[in-house]
């Protein structure tokens, strides 16, 4: 739409300089067997000319695009309200950066556009995705593969064929951790309420919750989405079931707030009465509630760079102290470390 | 890094539909011209074989990637935190779904990254960009006009030579509607916190202010940065300067937000002591400040969603109705009104 100025050719940067073509090819990608001289004039003329390199070429002959895809399985409303995924964009973000990496990120209204998605990734504009956020239920994974670009995922993938590259918490070991502090605490009426559960990281929580409570009480498991809307109904349908609920175990610190909101309407005191734990530590939520929430803490912002190292350097980036946090060793995915960082609510 | 089932082909596709190579080609790429039981026969076993079509073969044919580049001219932690850019992003992001185009987000850290930004817009990726935010010293149109893509600005660019197309509230005229509000309400030491004075939208709103307040006493107006921080910055620094101050009309309501935080500490009332008057009627801002906020309401969503038509549609697609509010005519630029929300601040 804009009247622009003819862009600034191979050619002119070449007679620019005095040089040929080839050199000013060489150049451009990379510098490597020029003259340092050579290399000086080239890059002064770039600079006077404005010239920006015909990125389709140059990708023919490198066949790199020093750009990676990022793909949320979530509508783009989500993306922008929920923190956790601006924390691992932002990792994700740091770490392509340092190695001049262009982050794409690949927005939608919703699943109907995944077929889209699966096109521009298999169209050639990128080196890899990372993808996160899946659903069981949803395409967008087959739809990926299919594509064919390398990919790894934020979050253990579901299915059991082939070996998925992911990096993902220790969602079990946290969830038990969690419980396993209410218990000693004395309390017997241990609630839980769950995250989405057509996404493994939930599933992993209630297995987790479950490792620790054989033979539970089937009310006291609440099924929720990880919103704080989604706690609020979640704890109102928990204190109608069982109103001597004395613990909550919530999927998320976003649910566990909503939670705490009717806990306190309800005129229940926290942790006296209830004591309520979350998942995640998010910066600006666990914090911040009121009480404080102790949480099980993840380091999202290091699984997005973590996730962003795997694709551009592969397993061996990650150093030996990785692969030792991995129980499943040889499997494909980093499993990283939880822990429980105790405040006033638990 | 995931191991994947091979691609499925061109070739399988044409095979188990009993059709030619060329004739998937031609309903891959629309169908014109085949009947209607091979465009079935076809689609059948695209869907089948779970066949995405190489996109970068397609775009060589239609010339076309059906994929538009959203850059937001500042770091990503920015365009994460500042509930703008999300309004903006929705706006645009149902447009383009609308009309099946993907929206490519490119993220950046910082101003280093843009030469990398302008690279992947030469590289053939997509057919236009929408592009916001912009600084005045920041290179960045600069190197967008020497990539050679089609591309639509989110607010007045400041250059003067070639015509560029833009979305743009009418700043200068709601800026001077809400000064005459505080002039009307008796205020007579009115201040204004201006935005960040290397962006346009900021330039035009204090040129408003002083089309109002001629000859104002210069201590009035104090330099900020559209964030609730400077916002409070530079209420601080209003009070030092001048005590006596009556009215404040902020840049942005994230400003607004600030100083009246301030104002509250300082002990005096809002709008008693100082009426307040912010600029944008942010969702879940200016509605829940305390007090509620009088503000410039632009609509952020629309403008998103028009840059987004003018792109892929030409300025036809905008319709009468938004010619006859354009003062300048014939010009390139698509100026939206501005309307005054009043509330309780003022």
């Amino acid at each position: 739409m804009t009247e622009t100025a003819p862009r600034p050719t191979l050619e002119a940067v070449a007679a620019r300089a005095g040089v040929s073509r080839a050199t000013v090819s060489r150049v451009v990608n990379g510098g490597e067997g020029v003259r340092e001289i050579l290399v000086e004039r080239v890059r002064r003329a770039v600079e006077e000319l404005g010239y920006v390199p015909n990125q389709a070429a140059r990708s023919l002959v490198t066949k790199r695009h020093d750009a990676v895809a990022v793909v949320i399985a979530e509508p783009e409303t989500r993306v922008f309200t929920d923190p956790f995924f601006a924390l691992q964009l932002r990792g994700i973000s740091k770490e392509l950066t340092a190695h001049d990496n262009q982050l794409v990120l690949l927005l939608t209204e919703g699943r109907a556009d995944h077929a889209r998605v699966a096109r521009y990734l298999a169209g050639g504009h990128v080196d890899g995705a990372l993808v996160f956020s899946l659903h069981l239920d949803d395409p967008l994974p087959g739809l990926i593969q299919g594509a064919g670009v390398p990919t790894v995922f934020g979050g253990r993938p579901d299915w059991k064929d082939g070996t998925p590259v992911y990096v993902d918490s220790d969602n079990r070991g946290g969830a038990r951790e969690a419980v396993r502090h209410l218990v000693a605490l004395g309390r017997t009426r241990i609630a839980h309420i769950t995250g989405a559960l057509d996404q493994t990281s939930a599933v992993d929580r209630l297995d987790g919750y479950r490792d620790v409570m054989r033979d539970v009480d089937p009310r006291l498991i609440v099924e929720s989405d990880f919103t704080p809307a989604g706690g609020e109904r979640a704890m109102r349908e928990l204190l109608e079931r069982c109103p001597d609920v004395d613990a909550v175990f919530a999927a998320n610190d976003l649910t566990a707030v909503g939670a705490l909101g009717v806990l306190r309407e309800s005129g229940r005191r926290v942790p006296e009465d209830v004591a309520v734990i979350g998942f995640d530590d998010m910066l600006l939520v666990a914090e911040r509630s009121d009480p404080p929430l102790t949480t099980v803490r993840q380091d999202i912002e290091d699984m997005g760079r973590l996730m962003a190292r795997l694709l551009l350097r592969g397993p061996d980036s990650l150093g030996r102290d990785r692969n030792d946090e991995n129980p499943a060793g040889a499997s494909a995915g980093v499993i990283l470390p939880t822990t429980l960082v105790r405040r006033a609510s638990a």
